[in-house]
Formats: structure tokens, C-alpha cells, sequence
């Protein structure tokens, strides 16, 4: 790597970091469409210190802007980074050591709601940009980085937003929002996505609440939501949906292999969730299988009746539930929202209404590919030692888009490390993996720029 | 009944009113500890203008605060009203038309948390005896008041407060806190209450919320609640702890009597509750003595996760629930409690824990018994209309601890009608079922102080 580059990147780190303290100040929760705009015209002023040309787009909902930005380089080969500014919601606020949208650093940890998730990549990736402009006056390669305002609530109108953007996006590879090392502080390449499908439920059985006295003759939603749902997940963790698994693709040989190569984290993990044991007793290759492959129905949140201090004798009107499933190829959220549908309907719960809340398609990039050789390459020369490969990520972002309607390979890099709370209290990163997260990025840049094009 | 009194209850309506607004307007939230003690000084207040001798004691919880107040009458024969000043949490409040505790009238109605169940029984019957004093210069009868601050979370340390009274709460007979009109305006004498258990079902599956995408190894809560509260009643509504329905006492033949007496409200109910269909589709009699005989196992509060508006793709650390089982003779809290224990532990959910957040036995006074008549007595005189007869209400109180402890039989009658919507979102009371409340309070005690003493 160019050293003056390094040397720039090292020296204005401290600087970099106060950047991304005053990103992640700015509250910018799609879930709660707090801040948003405020947050793009922050990114949109980034990006534009850093040379790029600019711009706050409509994805089509203007309740959501996303950044577009561009900068040509020496070469032909553009590089197309995907980020988004906006977080989780903080909630549960009383959990966070600090508040959450007040960020600060404690010794080499730096804490605050996106922090992680996903501003300090994208702060990262602009900085490095910065530094090789400021060292070496232009790019090795053009860049282009879309930057998402609803990524965090599934990203509606994404697709179409892509779609109808396909020229202005062509580029030749992609990063995507995030990765960085293992809990043994190695390298990790992460080549794709799951699906997602958000659902929220909703059972009202009454016209108001009444009194639970009432309860020999007035049906009662929340375990009208019980019974239904004791039918969706068995507990064996089986999802009962027909044919939820018919379309799950069997892993291939090189996705066997590089799970075969991953850590086994498993300890680390246990001490991370607080937990004694995980689902199944899972452990080593059997744990890394099931987390990075299998689909799942997770209760995200449930809500009905008194809930607050003490008790209430009530009889709930209205019960409400919201479910995550994540998918693996080739599972389709729109196939799994049907068979919800029919499921319920089935088993006697039309009275179960679904909302869909969120709906991504799983992809993969092949693990063949030669851009994740490069990407590969980059990180084995700045951390020293060869990346480990992940298929897909645990989570899901729209991925499928970018990789269907621009053709591009995909694979993820960055700052993170296993203990970094995202979607919890306490989110959290590290200064030292933010370094080396800056680090891969002006690697993968300047290898990229050399390569023929193709 | 004494026409003076009749007029001097009449005169003085708007002011009784007024007085039950202002008693109204403080709030007295057992569940949240709010308000409590400066609700009984103004209990205490209103009794000793009254004229009656009263004192805020302790019920060995200083949380909890109860009032208890006493008068000498012209005879020797003693009657004890049970009431209580404790209200229902407010909540939901975005349901309320108009404040819950910034009470006010509208049209015939009064609206106001609290205007119901419990203080317009007590304003009632205090008026009342206001009237009888001032008309008559003396009560017919000696009268007690124990007024209690907890009973709207199940009564903590009643039990033992009135096994140490004993002496000072004896009485002959008891009113209980509330009762009224049916829907067609005929009054109703109710002879018991069912018991209850208030348990917080909880469940701790990690050591933090995490990230969905983890869904796939770490245990969720809610799913094991889901699981777990499956096994607990079936879809047909049959509790299936064991031996949950040996101890139920099969209906006596005058009680199935008094239950197929009841009017047919079906209808009435259904447009109050906004249900097309009752649960078993219950109709006439079978409606009636479900409402009235059947055990209960009731949702009245879930919570886990993220329930606020939009999505997060949150795997909860903690699941929360709330149970009230309503229970009838010969049943016992304490062996329910037990049997859930063993349930849990049964069917592999030892992980939920059980905290008891209230327990009373169900009690019932005879039919048959005399003092049943004379109440029944004096409302026919008063509504010019025999009373409809319930074993039991529908809902709970600590009758079991005054029947047993202090022998006397117990009715219950007053000012309510079945629109009341306690422990609901506008709770209110209709002014002219009020004042026949206070009519039927008057002829009761009349009547009562010219029974020979037992």
C-alpha cells in the first residue's frame, strides 16, 4: 500500500473518529423516521468533502432519502460501495451505559447507536478516500457509493429504486456495508445475504378491553396469538409452514469447506449472549452450519394487555406480535408471506391479520469468484494472515438487487468485531479494527485500480 | 323508607355528585403507588362528616393503606361495608374520551377511573348515611366501614389484617363493595365472589437483547412462553393443569335456579364487549353459567421484545407475562399456584419463573339465608321489583377472609349497571342508578336496625 497514505490515514485517525462521533450524534432511526434527512445532508456534506459529487435521491418514498455519490479515478474499473446511515431504534434505553445517540470513547471502545451498524463503515470508507486524495491527488479506480436511509426496516422500495437507477449504478464489483475480524481478531469475508420477511401480526378480539372477569365468555387475542403461533414453530425450532425448507438449497462443496474453515467461537459466543447453551446443543462445525444456513421464524416482539409495574386484571382487545424470518437461497419472502397466510387460515386463525413489514431476498456471491480473490488478497497483505470465508452473513440487507440488477459481486469488508452490539444496547467499535478496516479499503482500492478491466 | 331522608338524599344529589368528582379526581393507583394515602385522609374526612369515628390503619404494608371507620346505631344489630378507595391502573390512556382522572359528567353520565369501582359505592352509601343522620338525628343500626387501599391488586395482607381485628371489625352482617341493575334496569343481589391467582410468568433466555440474525442458536423467550403457555389451556378453552377442575363444587340446586332466573343480556353483552360470538358460542342459560361457575385462565398482559411502531430485527433476552385465573368453590389459590409450579417443571419450562402478584379463595353466602332476604326485600321496595339472584360475581374481592374470619353472610348490591366499564378505558356510572344505589342503602339499613338481634 502506498505508504504516504497510510502514514495520512494513521495521523488524521483521531480526527476520523471525532467525524464519526458527530455522524452517530445525529439520531437518524427509520423505524421511528427520526432524523433522517438531517442524517443524508450529513453523508451528502461527507461525501462531498471527500471529492465526491454528491446528491440526496428519492428512493420513492419520501419518508426515506438515501445519498448517491461518484468519483471517477485513474482507471476504468468502478468500485461500488453500498452503505446506510439510518440505526435501530435505541430502545431499550435503561440497558445502555451511555446514551445512545450521545457517543463517546472509553478507552478503545467506542460507544453509540450505529456506530457499528453502520456509520462507522461508511465513515471508515470516506476517510480512506480522503487520505489517498490528500497523498496520491486521484483515485486508482472510479468510485460510486449508495447510501441508504431504510436499510434497518428492510428497505422498502429499494428494488425499484435500483431498478430504475441501473446506468447511474453500473460499476464492475461491490463492498457492501460491513464485516471486519473474528473474536481471534482474523480477517472476514462474508460473500452474500439472507432473506428477510417482517411480518406483524395482529389479533383484535374485541371491541375495547374489558375486564378479566369476563374471561368465561370473552375470547381473549393474546391466546388466540399463542395457540396460532404454537403452530408456526414447534419446539424443536421447526418451522411448520408447508414447504418452508423444499426450497433451501443444499450447501455446495466450497461453502462446506470454508464453514469447515471458520473459528470455533462458540465459547466466546456463549459468554457474549449470555447464554449456557445454544439451540440444539450446537457447537463447532454443526453451530457455524446453523447459524449461517439455516432460515429461521424469530419472535421479534409481542405485545397485549397490562404490562407495566403490578398487576392489572384485564382482558385484552387487541393482541400484536412481530416476526422475523430469515431466508436462505432459494427461499422467496413473497412464497413464505403466502404460505403465512394459508397457514393461519388453515389452522382456523383468519382472524390473524399479516402486515408485511419488510421483504429481501436472500444472495450469494460465488466464493470462486475473482473479486473475492482481490478482496481476499488485500486483506492476507494488511492483516498478514488469509481471511476466513462466510457464504452469507447471519443478517440480511438488499443485497439481492444489487447483485440481480447491476450484476455485480458482492462481498463484504470491514471494521467490525464479534462484540460489537449492533441492534443492542451499547453498539460499540474498536478503535484499533477501525484502523485496519481504513487499511483493507485503500488496499482493496488501489489493487482494484490495477487490475485489467474487464 | 323515612320520607325525609328520601327528600334529604334527593335535595342533596348534584352535591353528592360533586363530592363523589372530587374523590374521583384523586388518584389512588395500587398497581403504580400512586396517590394512595392522600386518597384514604380524604376517605377518613368524608366519614368522620359524617359523623362516624375513623382511622387510617395499617394492613401491615405501608404501601397499602386501608380506613376503617365506626358509629353507633339505635339498635344493637352491626353492619359491616366492605368498599375500597384503590383504582385500576388508567392505562390505555389514548382510549379515555376525557381524562380518567379529570372526572366530569356528561349528560346522565359520569365518567372518571375509579367513578364506578370503587368510590361512587362508597360516596352512596357515606351520603347516605349523611342523609339519615341529618333527617333522623341517629343511624337505625350500628354501622362499620372498612375501606381498603389494595384490593384492586388481590388484597395484600387482608387476610391477616382482618384475623387481627377481629374484635373491632365484628359485625352481624356485611354489604360488599359494589353491585347494581341489570341491563333492563332490575337490581341485582350478588352473594359471592370467585377467587383469583395473579401470577408474572417470566422468562430469561440470554444475558441481552441481540440481533435476529442470531435467531438461529440463541434461545428465544417468547418462543418458550409461547410453548410453554400452549400446554397451559388448549384452544378450547379447558386449563389442562392437572386436577384443575376436581375441586369445582357442581352447581346446588338453588343456585342453578337463581342462574336460570337471571335475564338474558346475551345480546347486550355482545354489543357492549364488540364480539359477534361469545367463546363456545355460549347463549341463555349456558352463557350465564359459564360467566357465573366456570374457572378462568386469562392473558392479561405479554411482553417481550419490540413493540413499538415499525420493525427491529431484535431477538428479545426476556419474556414477560401476566396470568389472572379466576377461580370458584371449592378451589384454592394456593394449590393452583402449586400445580402450575409443577406444570412448568413437567413439560420442561422450569426455566419460566412464577412470581404471585395476588391470590383470594372464592366465597359464597347462601341463597337461603335471611339476610339474603331482607337486602332482597328492601329492593323490592325501593325498585318496586324483586332482585335478580347470582351466586357469585363475576368477578374477585377478599370475601373469603370476611366471611370466615368474621362469620358473617355478605351481599352485594349498589349503584352500578352493566355499561360501567370498569377497569376499562371510561369507566362511568349513570346518575339515576345512583340514587337508587343510596335509596336501597337507606331502606337496607332501616329495615336492618328493626330486625330482633341474632
Amino acid at each position: 500500500m502506498d505508504r504516504a497514505t497510510q502514514e495520512h490515514i494513521d495521523s488524521r485517525l483521531d480526527d476520523t473518529l471525532k467525524d464519526l462521533l458527530t455522524l452517530t450524534a445525529q439520531p437518524s432511526v427509520s423505524a421511528q423516521e427520526w432524523g433522517l434527512y438531517e442524517c443524508a445532508a450529513m453523508v451528502a456534506d461527507e461525501l462531498t468533502k471527500a471529492g465526491l459529487k454528491a446528491e440526496i435521491m428519492s428512493t420513492g418514498d419520501s419518508r426515506y432519502p438515501s445519498v448517491y455519490a461518484e468519483a471517477k479515478g485513474a482507471s476504468n474499473n468502478t468500485l461500488l460501495f453500498y452503505n446506510h446511515f439510518d440505526v435501530q431504534p435505541a430502545e431499550p434505553l435503561d440497558l445502555w451505559d451511555s446514551p445512545p445517540f450521545e457517543p463517546g470513547q472509553r478507552g478503545e471502545y467506542l460507544f453509540g447507536r450505529g456506530i457499528a451498524d453502520d456509520k462507522g463503515h461508511l465513515t471508515a470508507r470516506i476517510a480512506t478516500i480522503k487520505s489517498i486524495m490528500a497523498t496520491q491527488g486521484e483515485l486508482p479506480c472510479n468510485v460510486k457509493f449508495i447510501v441508504e436511509g431504510a436499510e434497518e426496516i428492510g428497505s422498502p422500495g429499494f428494488h425499484d429504486f435500483v431498478a430504475q437507477n441501473t446506468d447511474k449504478f453500473k460499476a464492475d464489483v461491490c463492498i457492501w456495508e460491513g464485516g471486519g475480524v473474528s473474536w481471534d481478531g482474523r480477517p472476514m469475508l462474508t460473500l452474500g445475504v439472507k432473506g428477510l420477511l417482517y411480518v406483524e401480526l395482529e389479533c383484535v378480539a374485541a371491541g375495547s378491553d374489558s375486564h378479566s372477569s369476563y374471561a368465561p365468555v370473552v375470547p381473549n387475542p393474546a391466546w388466540r396469538l399463542v395457540w396460532a403461533l404454537n403452530t408456526l414453530k414447534d419446539a424443536s425450532e421447526n418451522v411448520m409452514l408447508r414447504g418452508f425448507y423444499d426450497r433451501v438449497r443444499p450447501a455446495l462443496e466450497n461453502e462446506v469447506e470454508a464453514l469447515k474453515g471458520l473459528p470455533d467461537e462458540v465459547d466466546r459466543f456463549k459468554e457474549y449472549f449470555g447464554v449456557e447453551m445454544f439451540l440444539g446443543e450446537a457447537s463447532g462445525y454443526e453451530f457455524r452450519r446453523k447459524l449461517l444456513m439455516d432460515p429461521t421464524c424469530n419472535i421479534a416482539g409481542i405485545d397485549s394487555g397490562y404490562t407495566g409495574e403490578g398487576s392489572k386484571t384485564v382482558l385484552p382487545a387487541v393482541a400484536k406480535m412481530k416476526i422475523d424470518f430469515r431466508l436462505v437461497p432459494n427461499q422467496s419472502p413473497d412464497e413464505v408471506a403466502a404460505s403465512l397466510r394459508a397457514h393461519l387460515d388453515e389452522h382456523g386463525f383468519s382472524d390473524i391479520s399479516i402486515k408485511i413489514m419488510g421483504s429481501e431476498h436472500p444472495a450469494r456471491t460465488s466464493i470462486d469468484h475473482s473479486w473475492v480473490k482481490l478482496v481476499g488478497n488485500a486483506a492476507q497483505s494488511v492483516y498478514g494472515v488469509a481471511p476466513y470465508l462466510q457464504p452469507n452473513m447471519t443478517g440480511t440487507g438488499p443485497q439481492y438487487p444489487i447483485q440481480e440488477l447491476l450484476s455485480v459481486p458482492v462481498a463484504s469488508c470491514g471494521i467490525d468485531y464479534p462484540g460489537n452490539r449492533m441492534h443492542a444496547p451499547n453498539e460499540n467499535i474498536r478503535r484499533d479494527y477501525f484502523r485496519m478496516g481504513m487499511l483493507h479499503t485503500a488496499e482493496v482500492l488501489e489493487q482494484f485500480g490495477k487490475q485489467a478491466h474487464v
